[in-house]
Order: C-alpha cells, then structure tokens, then sequence
C-alpha cells in the first residue's frame, strides 16, 4: 500500500517527536537533550577534536586491578576490524607508565658488532612499516575454558585482543644496523615498566616480521600500549611484544626470565609443560548476537563476529546454529589480512525456538578451531594459555541470548 | 669500540635525566612532569578509556568558521593510513546538529513499490558491510593549485581527506527491500543538518558500492562524520556522501539542488562547466618532509606521504627530488585497497644542497596525477573543485623545508 511522502514525513519526524520522550523507559537518567528538528538549529562549529556523541558512550571493562591489570575491549559493540585507540585492551603488570619521549632510550646489545642507544627520533629517521594486525593476549579466553558463566558478554569471554595499524621501524632493520652475529639465536626484550617486563624472542622472529612501533592507528602509540615504543611480534601471545620497550640483548640461548618460568608456560596433561608457545592459533567469536543482546522478534539476523589466526590468514569461518552438528560457510568482509582480525557474517533465519551458535575458523596452514573437547585433550584440563576452544551462544524462545552450552 | 652494558644503561636512562629538563628549550610551558625511573614507580592502573600521552596532542586545524565550517585532519602528524576518528577532516554547511538515535528515522520513497521508513535498528538489522576507504572533500587542496604560501603544512594543503574503516548495510539491500521501479534512474540523499544539505547520485552507484554507514573504526560514527547513518560513496567526492541522512527519493533525473548548481560544479576554461564529477582523481601528498619540518643533518632521509584514487587501487607513487626531472618508484605498505589512502615511502639521501620533492600517483585505471600546467590545461585556471596537481616541497640547504616551487 503507497504511501504518501508528506505521512511517512510526519511518521519519520512527527511521531518520533511524540514517541520519544526524555527520559529512558527504564526511568533512568534523563536522555541526552537534542533539538526536536535540528533542521532549524544552526549545529556545533568545527573543532580541534572530536568527541563521541553523548549517546555513544562505549568501554573498556576493568577485569582486574593492580598489579594484575587487565581491562577489556567492548567486542559486542565495535563492529569492522579496527579498534579505535582509546577502547584497546590492557595488560600489564604494573600499572602504565609515564614517559618522555625526548628521554626515551633503546640499548641494543650483547651479541652485536656495534652496540647501540637509539632515541626515539633515531628510530622514526630509520625506514619504516606499517601493518594492520591483531594482539591478543595469550590468556585471553579463559571464561570460555572453564567454570562458565552464562551472563558473559564477548567483551568479558574474548576482550583481550583489538587490532590496530602499527607503524614503526622493522627489527631487521636495527639488527643490521648494530650488526647482530652469526652466533645469535635468541635476543632478550625488556620494558621500563615498574615490572621491567622481560621476554625471551628467536632470532628469527625478529629477521622476519618484528618491528619497534611508535604509532598506532595514524597516531602516537596510546601509553598503554606502550608509548613511546614498543616490540611488535604480528600474531604472537601480546606478552612477547614488550612495551615501553627500553633494551634488546641478542643472546646465544633464552634467558629463562621469571614471566616465562612462573607463567606464560603452558602446563599438560602428562605434568610436562610446554614452554614457548609463541604464535596465537586460530580462534573465531561470535558478538552478535551475544548475551546481553535480545533478539525482539524472530527472522533473519545477521550472525557476526571475528577470526583470525597469528599464523596467517582466516581462509574460512563455519557457523552453526544447533549446537554444531551442521555448518554453512560465512563471509568475509574484505580485506582480509594475514594475522589480522577478519570480520565474518551469515544470515540466518532464526525460526524462534532454542538455538546453539558456534564459529569455527581455518586459517591458511589448514588449522581448524578446535571444540573444547579436542582442546582438552591435547593439552589438560588444567591448560590456563591460548584457550581457543569453540565457543557457543545459546538463544532461548523468547530471544535472551546466553554464553555457553545449555546445562543439563 | 664496544661497549660495557653498564656504560650503555648509564647513557640510557642517567645521562638522559642530565640533559633533560622540565622545560623546553624555548622556554615554554613545562614538560609533563614523569619519574626519573618508571621502573620504580606503580604506573597508571587500567581503565574505561584511554587518555593520549601528555606529551603527544595531535589537533584538527579549524580553517573556517561556521556556517563554511571545515577542519582539518594532521597529515604531517600521521603515520599508517587509518586516521583516528576524532581527528577525521570535518566539513559542514550548518554545523554539526545533534540528533537521538532512537528518533532517527531514514525514508525511502519516490520510484518504490514500497516507500518505507526504516528506523537504526531497521537499518543494522539488515546484512552489513565494512569496507576500509577514504572520504575526501571535492574542495581539498585548493591551497596546493593558486595563491601558494610556502609556510603551508600538509594539513593545510591537502587535510581535507581522512580513511576509516566504516561498517552499515549496502545500499543495494535497502534498494531491494523497497523494490526500486525500472524507470529509476537517479536518487537524491537529503540530510537533516541545519543546510538540509541534499545532492543527486545516479542510481548505479547505490546498486554498486554504496552503503548507508553507522560505524567508522569500529565504534558508533562521530558527530561531525554524519551520527547516527550517513551515506557512503567509496571513492566520489566527500559532499554526495550525504551525512545525518534522512530522506533518499528515488528518481529519473537528477534534481538540480542549490548544493550541485551554485557549488560542486567544475568551470572550465571555454566558460562552460563540468557539472557531475563525481569520482576523486588519483593524487598524493608528501607528509614527511614537509613544513614545518626542518631536517637536522643531510643523509639518509625517509620521504612518506598518502596516495589515494576514487578510481580503485593505487598502482604506483613516483618521487622526484629534483622537481620532476627524475622520477623513481617509492615503495607502498600493504594493505594496497581499492579507493583508500595507501602509504608510499622512498629512501632518499640528501646531499646537503636546495632539493625540490614531488611525488606522483598512478591508479589502476592507467590515471596518472597531472602536473599544475596539465590541470590547468585541462580545466582552466578558474576551477575550484579535485585540484589534484602534483605538490613540491622545497629543501633548503639549512634543513628548512617550505611548501611550493622556488619563486623567481
């Protein structure tokens, strides 16, 4: 039935102005005030830096004070693949430091033709790179491991990871400058954070793909993420990229520090451990819809989420709606990038009764996202590391959406 | 000559702490006050946002006032290609109006079967989209083509252009929902800012790659970025990219709006004009070294900049350091996206002596970026819009660097 454009603008301005008052229907704070047609409204002026509208208010969640700091990135509300900067996970070990970056040293020494102090300067004057990938930290997951709480939200299951645009100066770059020996096999990472962050790295990681980066997203690196530089390791636990990065020493062996002796160690099942478990595997979640999100009505919805994988690119995201007995291919949103968050999405036609989702991810080497089951048999139940297990969402009939298998 | 470890350390952090002190050299406001040892001391515990370094305070340049309102994006302060969203260029004809998403409502009508009202949460119901790409302001650069001023920053000349990565539903799907008529030939996108800024795009672009956009780097879009939904048009000019969108009327001809008769026409130089140009030529800016920067010492040099086409990929950037006598291929970070910023880098040694920098962009389509004589061949020296002339960055032989070719 046509209708008429002067009723559906009545319907578009007129009503909304009727049916919106302002004050939440839950009677809470009032609502930010807006004009009722800002058509008749000169609007703000231009400035020198933008905010957020007053009814976007999106945030990190604080899991866990200091020393042990941790806060989460809010995936249930970011939607593409960048994280913008302010919203970037936390982890460290003793709070962020303060740092000038015209007293910013970098030593690299020990096994190297020519020791060296860079300055920050120093290093943005060497060639430089930029690269979109993700960090995750290697214990992120773990409410999707064990002892589930169905009231999770994908911020508090999987928050510990974001993706950015680094730039910096690539790590071979330096070792070339400094002339790194033959000899070399490890090199040492240290931060000037008050738990002087300390990380073991082979060689050859930092020939490869490594970089010391001082921007993020366009900008200077965010001081958490370890302003004025930092060790980048693309698709490597977020441990390893040490932060407020202040001295490399290249080395013959591992220097066996205290954070990969006490942690960052992965027990097994066997009471054996398995020590240096650097690249991030394969791991897909689902944000929407993801508890606290209510599906009002049944239908089409778009299941979205994010994969990615630290050994190179997503190649295919599965999703399935009951539980995982069958899968259907999603798709993904360009571009896809190697070690990179990818956004995958499918349509889906939820008929109203109960439903199960789980995401499964295949990276480029072949590796498959791994049930729980799978996951618990290859490293115990006592494994607290790169917990990338499938994880499932559960839609009640009335739309209440829920982490984690139905219990019985 | 080698070096101990501890002489080393006693250059990186003690003599640091000797010759930096709490003020500037010039004399300014004090330096952010930070402990002589970070390491010593607890830093900042986590928290809901993040907050920029002291030290660091990138800053938009508003370059007119309201109701001309526009600002400028930093360009000579970026790195990478994703441009934080609170320093995106702004440009308004009435300011920013601020609007409830909950009132927000977009029409859809004219050529329909089903004229239709859609709500946001209609809208991020449907099938989504995210795609990384650049917006660019038809009017950018007009500093770099007439009335050249050597102390001129790249955010003065070229600040006019931004690249996010937005996420919304494609316009094709909401064509389909409302079942766009065979005689539908143009569509016209109104918003709902004090200007009710309106322009006409031909309708094979809304089947093709445009998408009515709620989100820019992950998060809800910005105030100035068109909140809650604004059209996007990857690669054509950033005006048709309708912003605080409210009514799309589909059409079989374009319908002539003061915005696209009284501006955002091209005069030529036979007294006609070029009404309709859409897409943004391929073009690029050096950013570094540009005014104000000064290079300390001659040698090596990193010359970086942004290269961008409305056409589709970057093919190639060419750097001249001699004002375009010899040209040679600069290098370009991954990712390389279609009608998005791509970062070109060139290694240059300088010799110490007065270089003229210039660099020259090549899309996919075979565009090469046209000297200020081709431009103004082409389109007289009176037009005003897609000013994408090859820049020049003038080295002096004491490090200065100015914008411009050396006057007579």
């Amino acid at each position: 039935m046509p209708m008429r454009r002067r009723d559906l603008m009545v319907r578009a301005a007129g009503l909304g102005s009727l049916l919106w008052g302002r004050r939440t229907e839950a009677g809470g704070d009032p609502r930010p005030s807006v004009p009722d047609d800002p058509t008749k409204m000169l609007g703000v002026p231009p400035s020198g830096l933008g905010q957020r509208s007053a009814f976007e208010q999106p945030r990190r969640r604080v899991r866990t004070p200091l020393p042990a700091g941790e806060s989460e990135t809010p995936l249930q509300d970011l939607r593409g693949i960048i994280t913008p900067a302010d919203l970037h996970f936390e982890r460290h070990h003793a709070g962020v430091p303060s740092i000038d970056p015209e007293r910013y040293r970098l030593l690299v020494h020990g096994l190297v033709e020519r020791p060296t102090v860079f300055t920050l300067a120093d290093l943005k004057r060497f060639p430089s790179r930029s690269q979109i990938c993700f960090i995750e930290c290697s214990g992120n997951g773990g409410p999707g491991f064990r002892d589930i709480v169905q009231e999770s939200t994908p911020q508090q299951v999987d928050g510990l990871t974001s993706t950015s645009n680094w730039t910096g100066v690539p790590l071979s770059i330096l070792f070339r400058e400094v002339g790194v020996r033959p000899a070399a096999a490890w090199f040492l990472a240290e931060g000037q954070d008050a738990a002087v962050m300390a990380r073991s790295i082979p060689i050859a990681k930092g020939w490869d793909d490594a970089m010391i980066a001082y921007a993020q997203n366009g900008e200077a690196l965010r001081p958490e993420q370890g302003y004025p530089a930092r060790l980048l390791l693309p698709g490597w636990e977020g441990n390893t990229q040490v932060k407020w990065l202040r001295r490399l020493e290249v080395a013959d062996r591992p220097f066996m520090t205290k954070e990969e002796t006490s942690k960052y160690t992965d027990p097994l099942a066997d009471c054996t451990a398995r020590m240096f478990s650097f690249e991030m595997d394969a791991k897909s979640t689902i944000t929407f819809p993801a508890y606290p999100a209510v599906l009002p009505q049944k239908g089409w919805w778009e299941i979205s989420g994010l994969a990615w994988s630290g050994r190179g690119r997503i190649t295919a995201v599965d999703v399935s709606t009951d539980g995982g007995r069958g899968w259907a291919r999603a798709d993904l949103d360009e571009p896809v990038l190697p070690k990179c968050h990818t956004r995958f999405r499918f349509l889906w036609n939820w008929k109203g009764g109960v439903a199960l989702l789980m995401s499964r991810a295949t990276d480029e080497t072949g590796y498959v996202q791994p049930t729980l089951e799978q996951l618990v048999a290859a490293r115990g139940a006592g494994t607290n590391y790169h917990l990338n297990n499938i994880r499932a969402w559960r839609i009640l009939p009335d739309g209440r959406v829920f982490f984690g298998l139905a219990r019985s």
